[in-house]
């Protein structure tokens, strides 16, 4: 099976030739506090082995679970925020379609709550629901999560006065803690499908556990599939040497880091990706983002914002390195018809596909970017499905892991997500 | 009528007190530049005046050509790219919904197109409109912009096929050059209706030109009242004094990125939001980018991101300015209903509303990003509708122009991004 490809050809003139030898001692060391779990936060490291030690009884019960809802229900509501939903909604978008819901399909309709508090985005997804059968999904470790748990009650109510207790709770499904907490207390008394968060995995390395895997199972997307891709990965970046792209990615970043380029930029060329930057963000912002250092993460639409951030990239400060995920195969064809008339000049592209010319353009923004004076790297995935995503997913949680030892920090705290919690607990009232 | 307020309050320890004082004759200059038409780039002024002097003819046309479109067809198509979309979408989000063709409503669907290459994107929107009645608004100073022509030829054998040339030719709305242009003549040879993208009007400061109206009338949005909103702008910021918000946004702002801030996050607490931010971005980003300086612009919706950007926020590298775009009023309210029993441990805030607890969570955050080391602006709007929106575009076109005039750059060119497109036209074998 071809494979992710990790590339610096297009930072070479800002790293230079076998530029991973100076920084090959950390990154031994980082790898050892990875696999000897002798690194900070190595008490939340349950996502190395995942993918090869996945509970095949568990993954059984989510397949069984999606199984009954996709006959229940119309609509699924998800309810989760951060790495509780972000995963799921990045595989889905890639997967399937960020349109998903409003193209035909044999599988349930999947709305994300629980992520805001907005008040128009809560009724909005309840009109749109409208009288269709519906069931929820909520996913909180500890079940006090205010956008999440307010959300829950909201629908929850609705579902009750719907349905009476009884069936709704038979169309309630929790991803909760395996023991304790407001959600597993509920669940417990009520009698909901519950799933478990597991202790040593945070929210952001979650996406290949029932957190991400059972919403996508209901979307019909082939969790066996996802989850050996990742084993390879798994496979492939344990090895210690300087072929492992995830050795590459992690230590080419932190070179760079160390040159005062402050910002990476994901770029991509699918709108179907949008969601994977966001869940990428959440991945190196949260995992990095301490100690008052970090590489910002942001991402840009191509070509889409070559007409919008495309300026700044060629021209802006020069401290960005911009990270290229790009996947040359688009799901659907398009080909740009014959037109005789060609009243609009544009012949010179019949007969051309869409997937060339998008390929053309991202050739010459690699170019364009490099002369301008923006490191670029290169993520490449021969095509989008399960197998790709899965591998994916790991090469970033891995490299990431690997990046923010180099870095020095504990990658897998989030020590300032407290900050505004408390102050606006104290605001609510909250004891 | 309560408008837009701008506050530094919770910048104050990064800025001091008077803080405008050393920057009052630097802002008096960029000022100057922009009424006396001295700066750079003063051939595209022309939105300056644009609100009050708007062609009550044009804009009675374009209400007409709203009317009809709204007549013919259960959904338009509108092709444009960058700055000839990003104002349009932004405003139908913020005013409708970005659910907007999701939700009941009297007024057509509308979707943007020809602002990407990607095949999926271009066969999802086909597939969405089925076999609905469809109209096409195509926007291209040129008619060259490719992501743009190419959709364009691609949905104009679509309406061929489907009407006939003659009725397909009724169906098409070009936005184009008053006289020359690949678009201009095709629309002189079929017989489209023909709206103008004024010589003196950037794409990124054409919002409120037919660019973004024509689209916005077909949603039934009250274009009088998005112009009077502006009008309103044009006239307060014209004063030029420290009371002015704009000289506020603009001064603080540079005053900050010479102490070595080097990122504006905006962040928003609605997703109806989301694409102001990226209509923002364009604004600022294409604006200041250049000579490789500039405040690279990212965006943040909360509280969602707070569960994922937000350590970063909270505890990252320090060269961050933040600017809160505050809404306190949703356009619905949700109230958290009593429950007795409370399992879910949430009656702490039973009676409460959503943008009350929404509303907590804003105030929190700024707290807690302050003492994290980050200044925050605050630009408030008492509520969104089309006057407050008139106003808030003009009010960012307006410290942009002043802001980039500050840091020393032309705010209305864009000369980087052409570097992309000659080499893809290269590659494309274009002559």
């Amino acid at each position: 099976m071809k494979k992710l490809t990790f590339k610096t050809t297009y930072a070479d003139n800002f790293l230079g030739e076998n530029f991973l030898s100076p920084i090959k001692k950390e990154l031994e060391i980082a790898q050892e506090k990875i696999f000897a779990k002798t690194g900070a936060g190595s008490d939340f490291l349950g996502w190395v082995n995942l993918p090869s030690d996945y509970d095949q009884k568990e993954l059984q019960q989510i397949k069984v679970a999606a199984k009954k809802i996709q006959k229940q229900s119309q609509t699924v509501v998800v309810l989760g925020i951060g790495g509780s939903y972000l995963g799921a909604r990045a595989a889905l978008e890639a997967l399937r379609s960020p349109n998903y819901n409003q193209l035909e399909k044999k599988t349930p309709n999947i709305y994300f709550s629980g992520n805001t508090l907005s008040a128009d985005a809560f009724a909005e997804i309840v009109a749109m629901i409208g009288q269709q059968d519906f069931s929820i999904i909520v996913i909180s470790k500890s079940g006090t999560t205010t956008e999440t748990a307010v959300a829950f009650r909201l629908f929850r109510k609705l579902l009750i006065d719907k349905y009476g207790r009884q069936e709704a709770n038979q169309r309630i499904y929790a991803v909760t803690d395996k023991s304790k907490g407001v959600l597993k207390e509920m669940s417990n008394q009520e009698g909901y499908t519950t799933f478990v968060v597991p202790d040593d995995i945070g929210g952001r390395y979650s996406v290949l556990t029932a957190v991400g895997l059972l919403p996508l199972a209901i979307a019909g997307i082939n969790l066996d599939d996802l989850l050996t891709g990742a084993q390879e990965a798994q496979k492939n970046l344990k090895k210690g040497n300087l072929q492992n792209p995830a050795w590459q990615y992690a230590g080419a970043r932190q070179l760079l880091a160390r040159k005062d380029k402050t910002m990476e930029v994901l770029s991509y060329y699918q709108p179907r990706f949008r969601q994977l930057s966001e869940w990428w963000k959440q991945l190196f912002g949260e995992s990095e983002g301490k100690e008052q250092q970090g590489i910002f993460p942001a991402s840009v639409e191509l070509t889409t914002d070559l007409h919008s951030l495309g300026q700044y990239l060629q021209e802006g400060k020069r401290n960005l390195i911009e990270t290229v995920l790009w996947c040359k195969k688009s799901q659907q064809t398009i080909t740009i018809h014959e037109d005789k008339e060609n009243l609009d000049k544009l012949s010179f592209l019949s007969g051309k596909t869409l997937d060339f010319i998008n390929e053309q353009a991202f050739k010459a923004t690699l170019n364009a970017h490099q002369e301008g004076g923006v490191p670029n790297f290169i993520v490449e995935i021969p095509e989008m499905n399960e197998w790709q995503l899965g591998y994916l997913f790991y090469f970033f949680e891995f490299s990431c892991a690997l990046s923010a030892y180099l870095s020095g920090v504990n990658p897998f705290n989030q020590p300032g997500v407290e900050v505004y919690k408390q102050k606006m607990f104290k605001l609510l009232g909250k004891n």
